[in-house]
């Protein structure tokens, strides 16, 4: 693990690489705040002419809004530059699972994987259409549907018993129906504090069916794997970027990438030091790169 | 094991116990139906002087309802012969727990619960008071409560992210907050079909803390605790009635009580005659104890 502290070796990792993929939240940004040196980091990647693309878990918001998170913050994304795990289950269930025509996706999330699956073409039921709470007596109204060829599940604040109860049954009488969730996080950052994750608000459904989903969020490979799939990357050209280990850097090497990982987020150096999980290069803040090759 | 089919093994198995602890579900009813010849087998042990038990894992309906639900289908039962969860998880938090009075609990679940944590003059809060949804914005106003001495956590068709939120909240920020789940069915069987059960639907909270909850229902033994804190039983002169090898008379070989296992509900005597859970007897139905001896 090499410590980048100075101008050469800040050239020499910017030299070694293609394709930057970064993670956002404790890399990009904390929060509401663009951390400093971001934005000219980016635009000095870009003056290179490498690839950035931008790897979130975050399933709630479409590309385009995540663009748009970008632009409130100073930052400069296009919507092709970011890979979420919404539209990486979109692009899983088009492009690799290749779902059938007449098959719809039962989806338990926000409006941002409607957006991004329906931007792949693919019909939609769930998320707005299952918010009225359910009772007992009209339960057996929730009926294995053979036209639901897949079920997809990531963070959800207005989750119902009802979206749950049609996610099993989909699930548990058709053992074909393939069962895709955006990520495995057990708690969801925000404000200072965490709360249920995606991957906690997916336990019901793994436990009642007693069968594991394919996760696409990192640390799993199947975004990458989608990524892979849709720009040809050259792995041994390709570094990623993060500030957690058992996430974004696991993510990193299980995939074959190069890793980077910065001090901004969850991880002091001292855990980093200490960990199993080794990433390449190691740097205080991403600004860096700009600070100390300016 | 040995299997009931004659009227002296019939009257030697009465003769044997002073107290019977029943499951409900595929031992007195299926569905809306009682099961033949239960009213007369509970007649004759009531006239006979046993003492019985019902010991359900359901924690939705109160012992009222309970009692209400026995008197629908031509059965008696009293409120104090109903153990539910619901009623274990507020006899735990009195008597065994010991609550301090300054403490609240917060309880996710159906009203069954809250009559039961009521009437042991335990402070309730969530059920109805969470059901309406959440959004982002006013995620942040969740916050820890110290208040909360512990959470109680069950089936709950009106269940909602704010519920969870609230849950995880009060437990992640306060190790001493006690963690206490009615039970650990995955699934819930109503009208011929499964759904989500309650061991399902708290599964985020145990994700999202990495901690498990204490258990009342079958087959942990905390409901039985209660059980025998309240009744001083004999356990050498008890014997627990069920149609499940895996809950019920799992909970009856644990809790060193002799067991007897029916055929008329999930089990076949093929299961019963290979599992590694033994059952001390076995009857094709509870009304042989009637049909045999009278």
């Amino acid at each position: 693990m090499l410590k980048i502290t100075t101008a050469q070796e800040a050239q020499a990792f910017i030299d070694r690489y293609d394709t930057f993929l970064f993670d956002c939240d404790g890399v990009l940004w904390q929060g509401k705040h663009a951390l400093e040196g971001i934005r000219e980091t980016l635009d000095l990647l870009r003056s290179r002419g490498k690839r950035l693309f931008f790897v979130t878990n975050n399933s709630t918001k479409s590309r385009d809004e995540y663009a748009a998170k970008f632009k409130s913050l100073g930052l400069t994304a296009t919507r092709d530059e970011i890979f979420s795990s919404a539209y990486a289950s979109a692009y899983y269930i088009k492009n690799i699972l290749k779902l059938p025509a007449d098959k719809k996706v039962y989806a338990f999330g926000e409006g941002g994987l409607r957006t991004e699956l329906e931007a792949e073409g693919i019909p939609v039921r769930g998320i707005d259409e299952d918010n009225d709470p359910i009772n007992f007596d009209i339960l057996h109204t929730i009926k294995p549907n053979p036209e639901i060829g897949a079920v997809v599940m990531g963070f959800d604040v207005e989750l119902t018993y009802r979206k749950y109860a049609r996610a099993f049954t989909y699930l548990y009488h058709n053992p074909e129906c393939v069962f895709i969730a955006t990520n495995e996080d057990a708690t969801y950052p925000i404000g200072g504090t965490v709360y249920p994750g995606a991957g906690a608000l997916i336990s019901p459904i793994i436990t009642a069916l007693g069968r594991e989903p394919i996760y696409m969020g990192k640390p799993q490979q199947t975004m990458l794997d989608c990524i892979m799939l849709k720009y040809h990357l050259e792995k041994e050209k390709t570094c990623m970027v993060g500030d957690r280990l058992n996430t974004d850097i696991l993510f990193g090497i299980n995939g074959g990438l190069s890793t980077l990982l910065v001090l901004t987020g969850v991880t002091s150096e001292s855990e980093a030091s200490t960990s199993e999980i080794r990433p390449d290069f190691l740097a205080s803040s991403l600004g860096d790169l700009y600070h100390l090759t300016k």
